[in-house]
């Protein structure tokens, strides 16, 4: 057996069918993907990593190869839907507490995990963290010609419309994928095939699409700053914020202290949204130097 | 000769080959369309005001039949910059004075002709006039699920994305041309294979989305609460408002009077944001009562 290839399973959890990707062996860590990614998004820092952790990165339900159990626009793929998931997942694999590390819709569902299991956790890990104290900054003007994707994911026809030809779908993840690497624009273009294979796969646009779907009220609220005021995350939380992102400014780092009691910041120069595609040898050096100091 | 029979030449204005549909005997009135649409969208109106008017409908220049100077993403298809090529267009066709009928973008460049050439029109009507006076509401947060393609047109890819699939560009054009028109969704349903292969012709896409690349910053300033405060025009103007257009709600009517020194406002129930296909008995009524009363 190669001891560098990636295992795939298939595990039941929360009545989802999920597939998890793991690599390795050592303390598990739990690898949550955003939009518009899969588990393959963190296959560069799974190799580097495997030689200390159990890498366990599992395809959050309506993406890549885990069921949709949501074919038509949905609201049941929220945050707190995805954490029952692996809350689910962790019952099944036997695992009692895990690191985890969140990217964009990870990092969300790594919040609702924090909040929802926190005893599961022995750390929280995330790059460039959405989290309620963006705030209304999210839709000031500016940055209009950036978030126009979330209003465009909640409609009907926008699955039916990016999917309609395997071009069409290469735009537009493509754009994603190069324009948010603001530090390194071509960190997918060895990928970019793969990655538009796996959303031309039934279901998985819809399936993308209903995080937006789903979360589309609680963004309105923190738009208007009307969101709720929810008590700070205690578990260990590791913060990582690529500044090269124009999706999230750094700036917008400065409330993170409402949502983390017990958090360690820092700006990673040179990277933007997808530092663990960008920079994978220091996006590994840094999740490795959180989680090893962490009790084990 | 079929004396119903549209006539469409093309005419060299302002250094540019426009597409000009005619139709009719009588007092000359130049309708001016709006995005995703092009002359066609008159043909409904034309057929019911030929009796007593002259129809001369343009493509906008980048849509349509009409040239496409600006191949990749220009700001070069502004309001002003229309305004000059139908300024120029009344002049190859020998017209001193005309009614101008505008819609949407159509609207846009109304204005800018009431401010650039005022004494070559005898009255402006307009549909559902976008106009300074909307200011930062376009962007309030239940109105971001409505503007979002404004900030999506402006991607250089767009064109392509949309473009890229019948299908996928069916899907897109038809969205906007059932959603928009909210008091008769069916309106465009015979037309819109045609719509589609109008957008899907060489050119057209980007050609429409110029003008969003064009009145971006405009926008932008608007959102802000920054529009430059201009003249009113004087020009006599009649502005009838589709009540049940999602994206231009009737409320927005309130400070039309700072535009618009000599105003006939009035509100039309029952439809959206495309009265002219949505009930084109009312619509071509509307337009006829208007440009009668006034002065030959």
């Amino acid at each position: 057996m190669d001891a560098t290839a990636i295992r795939h399973d298939t595990i039941t959890a929360n009545g989802v069918a999920l597939h998890v990707a793991r690599l390795g062996h050592g303390r598990p860590l739990v690898l949550l993907h955003g939009w518009p990614e899969f588990w393959l998004t963190w296959e560069p820092v799974m190799r580097r990593l495997a030689g200390r952790f159990e890498l366990i990165a599992p395809d959050l339900r309506g993406f890549g190869a885990s069921e949709k159990p949501d074919a038509l626009p949905s609201a049941k793929a929220g945050a707190e839907v995805h954490a029952d998931d692996v809350v689910a997942l962790l019952d099944a694999l036997g695992l009692d507490r895990v690191g985890v590390v969140g990217h964009d819709v990870g990092a969300y569902v790594g919040q609702a995990l924090g909040r929802a299991a926190p005893q599961r956790l022995t750390g929280l890990f995330t790059f460039n963290c959405p989290y309620p104290g963006i705030g209304p900054r999210l839709a000031a003007p500016e940055m209009l010609a950036e978030i126009w994707y979330q209003s465009y994911h909640v409609k009907p026809f926008a699955a039916a419309q990016v999917g309609a030809s395997r071009e069409g779908c290469r735009l537009y993840i493509g754009h994603f994928l190069h324009h948010w690497a603001g530090g390194n624009p071509a960190a997918f273009d060895d990928v970019l095939d793969a990655f538009t294979d796996n959303f031309l796969a039934p279901g998985n646009l819809q399936g993308g699409f209903n995080w937006y779907v789903s979360s589309q009220a609680g963004r309105l609220a923190m738009i208007r700053g009307e969101a709720p005021v929810l008590p700070p995350i205690a578990v260990p939380t590791c913060v990582r914020w690529g500044v090269s992102d124009p999706l999230f400014p750094y700036a917008w780092t400065d409330r993170l202290g409402e949502t983390f009691s017990d958090l360690d910041l820092a700006p990673m120069p040179g990277v933007g949204h997808f530092p663990h595609r960008e920079d994978p040898d220091r996006a590994a050096a840094e999740i490795a130097r959180f989680f090893e100091r962490l009790p084990a």
